[in-house]
């Protein structure tokens, strides 16, 4: 069965204005796959094909959808826009751009006017958007949030043990050895 | 009735570090208000009651809360910390601060490392983190769906009525008669 | 005869997302019209009534219009939202922010994407958007171009009989004396 | 036939401080040859060469062009000069630069006083100041419009199309085949 | 006898865009006139009155100037090409700017490229500007490096003088009778 | 008994460069004021009295200091210079500056080469300085930190009733009765 | 007798979000061991393992430590969240950032509100935090001091005699013959 | 005869923080000996050799120098000091830093407080310090006037040959033959 098949019935989609964006979304896209969220995955410009985007936008809500990930990198307004054609909560990923870091990314998307609210993440966090939209699906869904405590109690056990190894090995024996 | 009795199962909390950050965050609990959910607001200073601030945090989800909403200024630790602590999405709000205009609190809660996702609304953007924290809801709550669909619709109409009244009155006189 | 009657077939529209970004476009309109050149005025927000701005981006060039200014603050996706729709030449006008000063507004304008470009101005630059109208206008129309220069002229002539006066009063009396 | 020999009566010049910014202004002068139309370019330093570049600017308009695209970095004053010396619209572009990733070129370049407008584009945003400049022809010239619409549709149709090979192929396989 | 008979042999020169930057000026003009120093001050615009400003820096220095001060705010290109336009060591003097504190200023004066130095000072710094220019001419004229040290002397003792108040006062006292 | 009197034998020295700097430091001398420790305060400029500076700083530990607390806005020189001349922890205060906000003076207190440190709290963060050195001096003194605990105790009741009377009075009437 | 052993009674704690952070940090390990000073070296994450740090701060002073030093980069909530969890002076050190450079790490950790200092040293100033704790050991240790100066005087003598190697070679042969 | 004995009665001395800024002061020393200008090249910390630098600063003047170059990185407290121990005019270089470009070290040279003026070139700008050096001289030097119109008819003249390749090549030819 490939891919696209099991994504009949996406909760979450995740959408990005150019493909070279999506390294930095893949990482949402893995956990909430990871924890058997549906999602659709789309390239949507606000740029090069608005309609194609405020089409998207507005009958997202009808077919199923309950939150949006949308990434953007520069004037980056993918997120917002999509936020002014929807009643779903859109969360914003700043991508890292070339010239200013994504300085410019983050302030169009967290800079959005008052009504209409774009729920941005770190430059380049296309993990957190996904846990977050996790988190959102967890509001209702008891499931989702036990996953959500297993993720984090991996990252809480992997900090535990690299304590533990530091402080048995001591730090420059740990940096000799360890691959960070 | 007291504010404080019809609050018993708030869904939502607003929570700051200082008194000084209410003013940014009033509009958050007027709009949940108006929206007809019920919220609990607290000052909790991850500085000044880190173990009142954690306490809070994890006994959040248990007793019903769905979205916390933080906001803070400066180092502006509070949001990034209870976020660390509860299963449930947090919207952190960057106050407004003296020097740095808020850029330092903007930075302080958008930069979460991954694993921990806050989700971040604009500069004092108080409103959007109470539309945000409905919106949120309205993923299992169609009611509230309605609700924030006829809050967009009166911010549309006013857009419209101004559009109009600028474009019957000219731009010279709409800027004499009206009061910005 | 009413200012909106005049405007019958206006060849640059000076749109804005809120009227609250009016004081800084009206240098723009103003100037236009001292030029003759005729205007239409709209309030169109990207966020609020993204619908109606489409509609106006998708017939702008249709009605005549040659040129856009658009005016907007913080994400201020306005100016670029537009320009994706129209083959027409679109200036943008960050618009001085509270928080960030029209940093937001800058970066949020300027760094579109390859293949969807704006005029970006100086920040609360509308006077030299509606100049800048008129120097595109101004390629097809040598009437405008000689209002131009009669224009820049007359900076030209305030700068040198500041400059006179600066010299025979020198600077001790000139800033006793003189109004800035 | 030489390059220079069909550039007898160019519309538009493309005029650079460096030859080290010929590479980001090459798309300029690229779109606008595929767009047949004529283009000058020079190298012109407003620091280096300031007579010869007052020369170029005073005689512009007259030798028939119609719009000039000039590049700089650093101060980059060369195309606020070239404004303040020509009623022709010029459009800037922020040189990528070494130490502050092009906001010294970017402020320099936007933030023109009133009366000299720069219709400013992206930071090495070379392609779109080829872009605007065609757009401002085109406001008297049908035949470029078509020429940019059927150029929006190439960009639109690659968007398109990637997007469906995003969605046939899932993001992993996308990301494993595609060349980004 | 007025200001302007004495300067009839000015070694330096304060030239600045507009007459709104003279405050910022003054500082340095005061400061050179009591060294006896004579000045000459012009209003000269890089972008409204660029021949004059062109004309002003080729005749400098064969009129007998030694260095030229210029202040500028925004694109601020004045000191820049006057540098390029004369041997003489030109000195800039960012003037703070209204949305961006003189950023933009302080930018555009010093990141000038390789071959055409400006010394540039502080934002607003005019005064630092007037002592820069006399410990030039300083340089080969010890009668100024003699009022530079005067000068010195007198902040030196200022600076003590309120040390000695503050240790014999306390703080609280100093803070409540000083004007500050 | 003056305020000079008691301050026989301080251990810590506020110092700042300019009596300008002094509101922005009291706090830092009434807080150890406060827990009774002895502070000498001395106006000092490292760029106009830059001997006296030298010659405070070579003699600071011997007459018993034990840190010093710096106070310097913009070029900002002064705590970096001491932390060079004596082995006593040095705290660098930045002050606001007016242009930069404070982000000059931070950027050259913070970035002090390897080798020299200088212990920098916030932007106009005096009082912080004043519990840092006591926080220093707590590490060999069992009192101070009493003393600090009781600090921190009246900071926490202090929030802890704030939130009371928030939570009593809801966030309308707090904000109408309250003096923020 | 292993690294761990000999750290039966540490005196510093060096802490770190992640153990990406070690490198940055370990110049401050090595100097504290090259002074014979005690350390403890753990990771603790304030988002990760946020009971974990709240129980090392809580416990720190009495298990006899006098300074910790906690790195931390991006939202960089270690160093402040240990310091309103314990009277002992923390020192923050802020971790070079992918996207941003350290900037987000700096204000985070610098812009402490008021009641809860952190002593903050340059981006990446492991070696410079680790001799802040030193110089705060000093205090009260006259051994510690006088390998403060040993170690100072090193500093100074290298600096002496690379001066002393650039005037006999001068600069070009410098350049060629030393490894920089 | 070595480099060092030429340099028997220097007037001009470039001196550094660190061996590791001469590379970008390197340009200032080339050319200031190809204008046969005696030049003394120093390594001299504020930091870490402060009493050395006070004294070289102190008789700067008295052993013939006329005009001192200093070069620094970070907090870059070299210029400012020198600067505020000599009456000498002194140009400072802000050295590309690590994590912060040199934002740091311009901000931290270029922010003088009034009374002690550095000035300030751009960012790595060492060849336009030599240079403005050489301006110095030449307000009282006529040969070093000649020199450096002799300098920049060599940049003009690079410039204008490379606009005439650049013509005659055509822009595609010209970026696959030249060496940029």
């Amino acid at each position: 069965m490939s891919q696209r098949e099991v994504k009949r019935n996406p909760l979450i989609a995740v959408v990005m204005g150019s493909d070279s964006d999506l390294p930095s979304l893949q990482p949402a896209i893995k956990i909430l796959e990871s924890f058997n969220i549906q999602t659709e995955v789309r390239i949507l410009s606000a740029h090069r094909t608005p309609l194609q985007m405020i089409e998207f936008a507005q009958k997202a809500q009808k077919k199923g959808l309950k939150v949006i990930i949308a990434g953007a990198g520069g004037a980056a307004h993918l997120p917002g826009m999509i936020a002014s054609l929807t009643p779903l909560p859109v969360i914003g990923v700043p991508i890292l751009s070339k010239a200013l870091s994504g300085i410019d990314s983050m302030l169009s998307i967290l800079q959005m006017p008052s009504g209409v609210p774009v729920a941005t993440v770190a430059i380049d966090g296309g993990l957190n958007a996904g846990l977050l939209a996790a988190k959102i699906l967890g509001t209702s869904n008891p499931d989702i949030v036990e996953k959500l405590s297993s993720y984090s109690k991996k990252l809480h056990h992997k900090v535990i043990s690299k304590d533990e190894a530091l402080t048995s090995l001591g730090s420059t024996e740990y940096l000799s050895k360890e691959n960070h």
